[in-house]
């Protein structure tokens, strides 16, 4: 529940009355405050402890003999992180606009495993979940530069989606065929023992990553297999092609904004000025802004 | 064999006559009406458990518990099938035409390897085919859009592949030339041990596949394939350029809608005219072609 | 030494005097005569046949059955190459430029490897290099589009050339250091047991070909080749992107040139003015502003 | 500390009245004399020798059979650097400028791993470093267009690097997360025995390396896998086509002519004005059609 400058006024505002929430608001969800940037920096810190935390706790020799060390961190962690989930629920308006929104789903998601390994051992492992909250990172920082970065990037994948689609869907279809066909050829020998194992080392072959647990010894799988490489190396071109046009048209918005903008002259009628113009490039009239769309 | 609206219209009415083929035809073809539609999701539904079926059944402990489950439900879909092809054949107005056209065929190729499993043990598996009837979810669902995007796709292909044509040549000259080196270097060692195979090695080198199972052992080989490895490293962008290039102009068509060209007018100087104008688009003068360069 | 038309009609003039040579340089340079095409075909066919007969030599089993046949057809077509190597010098006016062009020297080295097969056991591999004369085919079927293509490609390359060296310069280095720091962290264990080894594992990892004969075995060293990975997965976008641009401007030279905007002309019906444009190109009438959409 | 044209000038006139250090100072940061080029030329060949012996010193028999010689290599140019590092400090004017430049800090990295394998045996490997020296090649050979190429490319990376920012940040949560996952599907069996480990595994996987040491070995390991690297063959598209879309932006500076020409409005001085322009946008004052360029 990220706000907007006007929503947290508002959310601000209404809390006029009641100091301690109005408090606790500012510092959770503020950024502007010292206290609400100092809180957000703690926050961050400790995600990326328990984050750590929770890794090393997987490994075993680390584990035998910090064991007990990470586990405190780690409830230490989990403490607070509740704490704070339930102060969020407390401070804002609409309680169930926070804890249905994504970060309220995050929240949630990285304090659940933690109890959960009561139930289930080993459970804990989930934890490492909280790693997306990390992506607070951006919110904090303020860093709006990198957030309309992201929007340019989430724009070319959101305009290129349908692209994509067909793509993954012939992609599929492609390689359900090829294992297939590796599977008869190969005759179920040397790891091709079952069509979607086949298709799986498909997989593996046409996105060119080559494990090589699995590689054809047959002749003719040789050949099939090589086609599927060169496959795999000329269609990335597809995806590739799609994103990068995409994100083209993005970063040169602005240039094209210049070129070709839907600005009006109300003198002239002429239209494509540059959203800098102040006067009108065919009659020199001065150019109303409200004109610009 | 997909119909456009008007000889969906055409054969709809020439079947005016015989009710039940009418009555057939809507259903198979038609996608518009209720019965229609449900039709054609059976259909899809029906080809989506024959190909999990076949997959699952080429798993040997899968197929000793649940063999025989497997086998009845290829062998009902496989029946509903091979009606629903005779009925398709039956119902158009032009067989021949549909039995060739690229659906007839799949259509055909979908029932075949169940009935060719009597004579060929094994052959079921061709039977993973079917996995193209899937393709007929973009006919169903009307995916207008979805069809644009792939023929977005297919043009920028269609249009570049006399480049991809020559990038192949080459590329399979390079390989060529590449594997037999190798197999003079590692001097048929390792893997190495045919012109062939040092071939196959060169293909997986060079997509950046690298299965790993055959790797040089020699220094020089290990030289040479470093640098096959760089080639391949850096060649992919020559696809990747050509098919991004043409996307590009796919999906930049509009965008690019108003370029400059050095077009001078001799009566007021103003530059960028279109190389095909015939008149100064500010003052109106007849323009002199011999200005354009 | 391919021919421009006229350099061709100059030296077919020239043995105007001499019949037998005339002939002869019609046959085996001409492409245009049916005899010539002819010629050029089987030529083909004989290059194709080598190269496939030197290849299945390498294959010991094949070599063992087979072995007599495929040295006899290697040796016919030795023989005939070499009949046409010593025709070609003969028919042509200047025998020392065709011998140091590019074609000449591939066809002196295509017949080479048989005779030195004598000296040196095993050479005979080399005639593998004759698969390069397969590159007549583009000469024969005069596809000057292909041919076009190609050079569209090979422009873009051309241009690209010093953006691309810089990129191979700083990538040499950047394998060198990773190679070395990765000597030292694994400490000579597990295949890192040389810099150059390891440098070459370093390229094989950036290049995300990833063998797996070499993998790192301590934690600072995964981390590293993590490093390692993450960059050869980005930096990839570099010779991407520069070939990919210098590709697009290829394929965009004449888009660019005259795209249209849908701004319709009410005197002359043209459409596709530029959104400034004061009068039709066509007719030269005044243009109503309200058509532009 | 490359120097710019006048600040070699103002460096060299300031040593007007130590005739020795200006000698010096001419030799060794000057590249327009004779004797200034050949020290350049030198001294990268000694670079280049190093490297070469540091590298092969590397190599067990090698090491063996020639260490002696190689160490002598080693120590005459490590001594030669130092006395040339010496040199550098003393002739320029702000040894401190030069100290901690880029090129005076790897300048002093390349001569110290050779007197620290004193105290710390093995670390002379460090003296690989040296290879970064080579990139004086650039300096040397004047090679301005490619300096310029490579300013493209850095451009290109520098206005990209928010974009590649936030894709790396991506990345790495979902590395982050896909590698827990996989650490809980596989169960720690089969290399999956810790997250960390994991981790390493799904960047193996996701960047396409796909080294084999480590593969998923149940049902559900492998479909994720899959899902992982069908992700990675895909999102590949996003740095490629972000850099692409820079470089390209770079190279097609000229084609973007229209957007921001250096036509100037003679009475307000605002620059960028279109080429059919007639009116300053800024202050409406008429346009001289001579000042476009």
């Amino acid at each position: 529940m990220a706000f907007t400058e006007d929503e947290y006024r508002d959310e601000e505002n209404r809390l006029e009355h009641s100091p301690v929430r109005r408090r606790l608001f500012i510092i959770i969800f503020g950024t502007s405050t010292y206290i609400g940037k100092l809180f957000d920096i703690i926050l961050l810190v400790l995600i990326g402890v328990s984050v750590l935390a929770v890794m090393l706790e997987s490994v075993s020799y680390i584990q035998a003999t910090y064991g007990a060390v990470l586990r405190i961190i780690e409830w230490v962690v989990t403490i607070f992180f509740t704490i704070e989930y339930i102060a969020r629920i407390w401070v804002v308006k609409k309680p169930a606009q926070y804890i249905f929104s994504w970060l309220g789903i995050i929240d949630l998601l990285s304090i659940l495993p933690t109890y959960l390994s009561f139930i289930f051992v080993g459970s804990q492992g989930l934890a490492i979940i909280r790693a997306l909250r990390l992506l607070r990172v951006f919110r904090i920082l303020k860093l709006m530069r990198f957030v309309s970065e992201a929007q340019v990037l989430g724009k070319a994948l959101v305009t290129s989606r349908h692209k994509i689609t067909v793509f993954f869907f012939f992609l599929l279809i492609l390689v359900f065929i090829l294992g297939s066909i590796m599977y008869l050829v190969e005759g179920g020998k040397g790891g091709f023992n079952s069509i979607p194992l086949s298709i799986y080392w498909a997989i593996v072959t046409l996105t060119t990553v080559g494990f090589g647990d699995i590689t054809p010894t047959t002749v003719l799988g040789q050949m099939i297999a090589s086609v599927i490489m060169l496959l795999g190396y000329s269609i990335i071109a597809i995806p590739t092609g799609i994103v990068g046009a995409e994100i083209y048209k993005g970063v040169s918005g602005k240039q094209a904004a210049n070129v070709n903008t839907n600005r009006l002259c109300t003198s002239c009628g002429v239209e494509g000025h540059r959203y800098d113009a102040e006067y009108c490039r065919n009659c020199g009239a001065k150019l109303n802004h409200s004109e610009s769309k």
